[in-house]
């Protein structure tokens, strides 16, 4: 079987790209490298809907996650953290690891946060930030954002820091429209890169609050990128065969058209989805899911780890299991990126003969005919 | 939707081979060529299961079937033709071309060659060469070959030229074992290459023939090829990217296997056989059936044609219609090269909902369902 990946990440890459970065790669302190600097901000202004100025980090989106928070706070700043999976957790260990106090608001996994706990916090107590995930990628739940933007938007010292690296092209998150500060994204998803790039938008009232920043940080000084990005280079030595793939993957995203990339999402979540109601099993995350990934609960007596297993030793195909309590529990396909309905197919024909081979009763091709009924 | 090839060819290019060809070409008469040279004969070889040269021209696979012909023939030789398809009717019209008198055996399309009729032609009369296809692209049919280089193997004055280029590495034809004299393939089939490299092995008894061969000849000189390659290089300027695919290739081919390969594509045949028919569809050639390639009638009262249509409009898909009489009647899929069973599920998902949108009576997934259980 041909090696297939059908995890939030990685993610398939397109032809186009892979032989763009195939090319022999030249020096970043070129003219020729400035040129592609110049393209990649203005294609991924366009992608993050922003005038902002985007930084592009040589880094997993982790990096870009601490990035933001060390940029904007001060020492003895305090921040409140939606908490409602693996990623919302990092947020408050990333603060933890700079003796920066969080205040964590626990959500149910599978949960989206309740806006007006947020609401309730920032009346009671300054935050430098608020951070939550778009796409919370150990669950599969999209969080409210426009909503907690709303009630950011208008505090000048308090930033809205996003994790959008699961959703970045996936969700519609207007960084302008709706006031986010900072939103993140990370190569390997979406933007159909292999790891080690991260980028992120910073609004001009989060570089108000980065000037004011006293904490320690040298790689991921913000301000030196940014200076950097108006000499269309980058602070440090970057990626330079993802940046030559991320103009190319930006060409392809252009061609395709923003509003169309998000149907294409929505049509391969409803799909996922449709095909597990049709497999008779319960959905993690029914009521606020992300088009980004989808978790799937085992059926009663089937470890989840089973299902990625077999996939993994028979199929040669790559899903993800649960995490920590939901290990076992539940498996997550991912549907963000290079994929289209007949890739669902595919992973679904895999997963639906696994299960029937495990012995969940189901009728075999029921789960596939529901996505086949979306072409 | 992505572009899917699933045609008797092109086929898909696996991505280790797209960027090995995007890698900067270098100059042909150069040590580094000839290694590559070397390489891909040692690799042909062993794909041939031979001991013969194997001649690699710059090319389709059509002008390797005229280098086969006007090689071995002389002036006034007359040769046998089996004429069951549209590739069968082209080694007559080659012979036409170069004033060779040609006798055809008439086969109906979707059966294969009586071996009988063969027999008593090779009894009656001299042919300087019997023409077959291993596999007729045309109408999935298999002829059979062993049986037939039994009659050709004795007789010194008469070739088997076997036309395998959509049989090479789908269907077992050990050249030296049976004695085929000439079996030729194309690139842009199983060998997983884009088009313009055809390659054919060459018997010593063939050798001892084309000596003595006066047909009029110069860009398909297989004595001047034959001399190049013992030299490591091409008697002309060779496809230099797609000779660096096929070195590739090769090297995948034989980390699968031999008998791995064959078995594999008897599997992507029998799913989309046993997909056909629990889609209530019948086989245009089930008695004889090609590994390559699979000829489908469309049901009563829906030209094929739209079949066609519907996968190129709507999902972006490449399969085939008939030719000629068979146009509008069967349509086509190729399962020959770099593909899985995952590959047949997709097509078949998109073949059997667009029957379903067309008219034709069937349960959805029921098609696709037969795969499955084959996974």
């Amino acid at each position: 079987m041909k090696y297939r990946l059908m995890a939030p990440g990685p993610t398939p890459i397109p032809e186009e790209v892979l032989t763009e970065m195939a090319k022999p790669i030249k020096h970043h302190r070129t003219p020729w490298f400035e040129g592609i600097v110049k393209d990649v901000q203005a294609g991924l202004k366009w992608l993050f809907q922003t005038q902002n100025d985007i930084i592009v980090l040589a880094s997993s989106g982790s990096g870009a996650m601490e990035a933001s928070i060390i940029n904007v706070c001060q020492k003895d700043d305090r921040i409140l953290v939606v908490n409602g999976g693996k990623f919302g957790e990092r947020f408050g260990k990333i603060a933890k690891g700079h003796g920066i106090s969080a205040e964590l608001i626990d959500v149910e996994w599978g949960q989206a946060v309740d806006v007006n706990i947020i609401k309730e916090k920032l009346a009671q107590n300054d935050y430098r930030a608020v951070c939550v995930q778009a796409s919370e990628t150990s669950t599969g739940v999209g969080h409210p954002i426009q909503e907690i933007a709303k009630l950011t938007k208008d505090l000048p010292g308090t930033a809205l820091i996003v994790d959008g690296i699961t959703a970045l092209g996936v969700i519609d998150l207007p960084v302008d429209k709706w006031g986010i500060d900072f939103l993140i994204g990370g190569s390997q998803k979406a933007l159909m890169l292999p790891p080690g790039l991260a980028c992120l938008s910073v609004s001009e009232k989060a570089w108000k609050l980065i000037e004011q920043s006293n904490t320690p940080k040298f790689y991921f000084n913000l301000q030196a990128e940014r200076k950097a990005v108006h000499q269309n280079t980058t602070a440090w030595t970057p990626t330079v065969s993802l940046f030559v793939g991320l103009k190319k993957v930006l060409e392809l995203m252009q061609a395709e058209g923003l509003q169309e990339m998000f149907t294409r999402h929505q049509q391969l979540a409803d799909g996922i989805r449709k095909a597990a109601l049709a497999s008779e099993l319960k959905l993690l995350a029914p009521d606020a899911p992300s088009n980004a990934v989808t978790a799937i609960y085992s059926p009663d007596g089937i470890d989840s780890g089973k299902i990625v297993k077999r996939l993994r030793d028979d199929f040669n195909m790559t899903i993800a299991n649960g995490q920590d309590h939901l290990k076992g529990k539940i498996f997550r396909i991912g549907h963000l990126g290079y994929y289209d309905l007949f890739d669902m197919i595919t992973v679904w024909s895999a997963v639906e003969k696994t299960l029937a081979d495990l012995g969940h009763s189901l009728q075999l091709g029921q789960g596939v005919a529901a996505i086949m009924n979306q072409l």
